[in-house]
């Protein structure tokens, strides 16, 4: 109710400040039996970790997860595993200057509007560093596929993800290779287009600007028939998932907004028989029909804005109705849309657990 | 959980199938002492209704609203609002010849998958008549967001949506006006793009195809502080309430994609004082950040998928594996995305009224 | 959250008056292919409908249930299931003369503290008319435990209730029989004591006054395991189904309030091997430990209060602040413990329905 | 949904293990501007600590509460509030003899029967040591009960909890001395009762056995008007948060059982006008009618079962089917009522703060 869980029956709720002793979540109505361990989280948040290379903030944190409860010898027991990530890297003075003012494109404003307070210390609850969580959940949710997949003697599902635009540069779709994701800084498929990157970026980041991005999330080998429909659709919690990671803007799902020019004779994704199994013809769709899947590829795309953290300065108000110039400083990201890659493969991955465990409730 | 209930303290629950006796829903968690009856639903109703122009599906239902509960003498009581609409026009003879096959684009086959049995008369649960619900759903929302607003002493909230987009053809933003948008059969609000859609639709329905669409929703008044950060923000859940929407592909708020290519310079709103408050320069952020409305409209668009109810022939398979051909009789929307403007407008209501309860509920 | 739905994944909403057109409740989270009819619900309902002899109210409903959703060929589509009783004899006008004033015992009082507007006519929401719903949801979810029972050939779960105790007049539990339940107007397992309620209670009628009793309720063939630690206990949630029950005031379960006096070696319910199956030596648990199933029957009590509509004049004050004297004329119950056998027996198929769901959603 | 979170808008997420290195919880929805600091929960925290009393389990854990997120400055700030506490004082292999064996009247065999895997160290999840967390949840409860009172100007909420039976032993009612409770180590409000329990206790405790208790706990203050009708009544959610605690087995709420034995006359509260305020002139309904406060104390009563840690031998089985003889050794409480009472308060605080949101959200 609060905002601060998602999900239903897998279900995880997340806590901490940018800047407080710690951040950690809550992961409910795991299932037993699930081999788990602190690499198995470590793994994914070390691709969303800070500091990897000069195209991501430099604050230094270790991003150490450690598991409090729920595992036990090796296995989770069914009960509520808490996880927990100390914050290291704090430099809570970077902010004094702009305790009273609120940045531009910063949900300083609207925090202060809800509640007459806000912890104001590198962006308090909203920074992104919540969306460390996020991945460590994620982790966990990845575990839950893969092992009741695998006791079922299913083809694993594969959850991944890619930047396919940064600022106006678009990648090759017919240069897509996902091997490449793993070799550049920014989990780009096209190789040409991850250099050309490279020098936009560092364009942007020397001009103490920003640039927005969009990510595309692919989940393969997901069964046809998960999702609830009319109010608990998969692809509208898909949506609220993603909208819901910072600085997200838009959300769209197989051709996305591209279905808005096409007529229903290109649109609908014809179907034959192949080798037993019914096949499509094409994924206009984004694997997901009536809010349940159709046994295709999911494909969504989000866009992320350019970050407001940026130090050119900009005009805005304090919280005694002055007027001042906001200038950023600190340690940020010149394209958050690049640590939102392995954070929309965990949203991806907890929506697809809880509907997996609430398919298996119902219609198991 | 089972996904047919939408909201959180306002909260709805909707059943009912195309082809059964009546559709319905039970409207919770209203505040008491709030003028209702039932043409303050209906007028929303008749917006959405079928058979009104040549455009729209010739099913003929008088959609006429009745409250069985939760009203006394004029006013909500605080008890739940059931809400009941007859169906009248069924023809499920229509639907014999397709009963086994699964038609292209839409959810037979899922339902199928999911369910191992579906009622497929007029797409059963599927069809987009549940929408009927979104809509009188919508206009008990209205009247909370009007009474409590009213009661507080503040401006009304305004709810508009228009369609912005039919197949490839964009309305003119200069050449907006609202007040065109009451004056043709397609929410246009551009008076010559709709002279154009008209001709544009009618050749699409004489070739018995569809087209897609975009929707524009704009919320005007609202205060800034709505919305729960984290996962239950304001645009995570608006991006949930469109996409569950029927036909939805897409969403975006505000700048939505076009924001990955802005710089942080362009993208975020500058902050000015005007007459005492605070004053955006700009809404690429379309009046919501981290989660929370700042004041300014909230503005959105989604899109709507061609529908697959085509004369067309397309390639199939039905519940046997057997290879078909798909022709979808019956009488349809060539532009699905005409009548989910009021449903939009109905779920922004929606999401809206839920905020406010949730508002006050915390921080009033 | 409102609090017109009980349950989690299999959850109903009941909304309707005691004098509005009608009551119903939309069921929802029912797997599919389930076999449901009318007359699965109807013989239930029958069981609590009024008028049925001389010592339940003489309101003449026939409480004819309809189906209006979610059952397609005789089956369950795993979509929300409509059920609608319409209101048939309704005496509006003999509440006119309580119109203003609160009857003690009654809710009137705390309804108009709360919502500042009530129906006054025959209760209106707070009627025990409501407790028809919870009937027929207990029907549906009956259905669910056989049929998903019947699948795992496991041995039917068998609910059975009974009035134990009628006033200060107390079964012998030696003397139980369960087929003497279905033969007496009470529900009474004790023949004896049959008869001489029958003289207590014609005593009470007489009177004008009422009587309050206690329910039991037993849950045979339950496996173990069913039930979530901590916040989702199966005895918590039965506790809270039962005490919702119109005019409860306490619940146990097993020993309940007697497991104070006792000992701990007195108290633990010793386990041997039976059979190859574990087997408990008493039931001082009543068939719950740590909020889970132990496979031993499931067996709770609890206490209804008096009717609060009686003939003997009491004081009490009107919305206005007048001192006035509230004598309940209208048709009425003089032990309403009677009826609230079936709807405690359906409030126990509500929980283990939903909690065999829970169950299988993270077990499984 | 997986059964570790409570409450509504006040709703908090409990985890750990009763050997696992921490325990903890995360306290969502809290209203921001409440003041509060780590001494408002370890006072409490205080009274339920073991090892104070030879009355209580030995085990030695000074139980020192963190505050990890959601307070800036000594304020909430409507942000997840996380508390921690390290387990000091675990000697888990006091538990390896039990490891594969059902110690009888506990939750051993029933955790097994779920999920195939239980933490068997001190009980796992099952522990009584979780409600360190309902005590820590109900004092910052009782600072939004404080705080958002104080703002309006009403009295405040009192809340406060006693130990009415021992054994067969009951307070004498008459000698009722509030003042008394802080003066023994059982909470007992009746002087000369408490020295015989002390006899009692040591008999029981010399044993190696141990006995049950009842618990009484009285609100005081709480205004007229809160509680969700029908299935989010107060008294049923009050009875789902009493049965929920660790070895509770009955619940009842003003007259309880007793109202059983009553008659229409004597049950229902008459009502008066008292300086121009309504007045009850008894109280069998415990303050709440139709599931609403009335404004009178709520009081209730629950009862403890007694430990089944006893030295005593008691017949059992184990994992692999063979029966066993089962004795309990370790550090435990005699008598597990008595930690049980600020329990009880703590539960009784958490129901109403969210009770108080709730009623705001939807009639403030």
């Amino acid at each position: 109710m609060a905002g601060n869980s998602f999900g239903t029956i897998f279900r995880y709720t997340s806590w901490g400040e940018s800047h407080g002793p710690a951040i950690g979540c809550v992961v409910d109505g795991v299932p037993p039996l699930i081999p788990l361990a602190e690499p198995d989280i470590q793994r994914y948040l070390d691709k969303r970790r800070p500091g990897t290379s000069r195209f991501t903030t430099q604050r230094q944190e270790p991003d150490q997860v450690k598991i409090l409860s729920g595992v036990f010898e090796g296995l989770t027991t069914g009960t509520p595993i808490a996880l927990e990530i100390a914050n290291k890297d704090a430099r809570s003075r970077d902010y004094e200057t702009i305790k009273d003012s609120y940045r531009p494109g910063h949900a300083d404003y609207t925090y202060d509007a809800k509640y007459g307070i806000r912890d104001y210390r590198g962006g308090g609850r909203a920074s992104a560093r919540e969306t460390a969580m996020r991945v460590a959940a994620g982790a966990v949710a990845r575990k839950i596929l893969d092992e009741l997949i695998r006791i079922r003697g299913g083809e694993p599902i594969r959850i991944r993800g890619a930047l396919v635009q940064m600022g106006p540069h678009q990648v090759d779709r017919a240069a897509w290779d996902w091997a490449a994701v793993e070799d550049n800084p920014f989990w780009c498929p096209d190789r040409q287009m991850a250099q050309r990157w490279e020098g936009f970026l560092d364009g942007v980041r020397k001009a103490g600007n920003s640039t927005g991005a969009v990510v595309e999330v692919v989940a393969e080998g997901v069964p046809p028939g998960w999702g609830d429909p009319t109010y608990g659709k998969l692809d509208a919690e898909l949506a609220s998932a993603m909208m819901g990671i910072n600085a997200v803007k838009a959300v769209e799902i197989g051709a996305g907004f591209g279905a808005a020019a096409l007529s229903g004779e290109q649109n609908a994704d014809e179907m034959r028989m192949l080798e037993g199994k019914v096949a499509f013809l094409s994924n206009n769709a984004g694997g997901i029909l009536g809010g349940i899947s159709t046994g295709q590829d999911i494909v969504l795309r989000f866009a992320v804005k350019p970050s407001s953290s940026i130090l050119i300065p900009r005009r805005s108000v304090d919280r005694h109705g002055k007027e001042v110039e906001v200038v950023t400083k600190g340690r940020h990201d010149p394209c958050v849309g690049i640590r939102a890659v392995p954070v929309g493969e965990a949203m991806m991955a907890v929506v697809l657990a809880d509907h997996l465990l609430r398919h298996r409730a119902q219609c198991a």
